[in-house]
């Protein structure tokens, strides 16, 4: 049975569940931060998916994008599927801009995460949950 | 008119010619890293792409992930579209392996990069060319 990595667990708000992802926030408000995480257990690269399943988490990968790139006018969409540490495939999807902390660098390892208050994250939640779903 | 990125085109060399892509192999002996670019101009964003030639740009990553996978049995694919520095889209797809120069980081800042000798890079260019036209 597919069960969330407990890292991305952590690190993580569930934002809504897709046809075969679920698409998650970073707790971290330097950046929006997505996490795309296929559930398909034992899953560790995108080209293990199968023809439909490759065909649909594409197509989730260009909504979320096109989403935060709606919602952010981002200077930058970074897309990223890395697993080194985390093998459970997780794929990133983060709205970037001139001036970020990282900028123009990937966010990868670069400083501490700042938590959300609270009220900004159930703020962001809702609001990308409502987008995704249209 | 479609052109490669000056600084692209310095720092690769070419595979192959894809459907809608070019893939080249970057110079730098320390991984397997590839860069597909599609040549379409002026294009920035994954999610840009049109319908068909989006599908078409994801088989291509597929196919050359399977590629390296196959033929390099790395540890992880690593795959990225970030282009902060290089608007020009440009998807890296790394071989990576426990023990490689930036590993488990992502390779990108890591470094300085390892030219490859001549008979080095022709002999993975040729392999990797009669491998993606299978």
């Amino acid at each position: 049975m597919f069960e969330l990595h407990p890292r991305l667990r952590a690190d993580t708000f569930l934002v809504t569940k897709m046809e075969v992802s679920s698409l998650y926030l970073m707790n971290d408000a330097r950046y929006k931060w997505l996490i795309l995480v296929p559930e398909i257990e034992g899953l560790k690269e995108l080209h293990e998916l199968g023809v439909g399943d490759y065909s649909t988490v594409t197509s989730e990968i260009k909504l979320v994008s096109e989403t935060l790139a709606h919602q952010y006018s981002p200077k930058k969409i970074n897309i990223g599927a890395l697993g080194n540490m985390v093998e459970q495939l997780h794929i990133h999807i983060i709205a970037r801009n001139e001036g970020d902390f990282a900028w123009p660098d990937p966010v990868w390892g670069a400083g501490e995460a700042t938590p959300y208050s609270p009220e900004l994250s159930a703020e962001i939640l809702s609001s990308l949950k409502n987008s995704i779903s249209l």
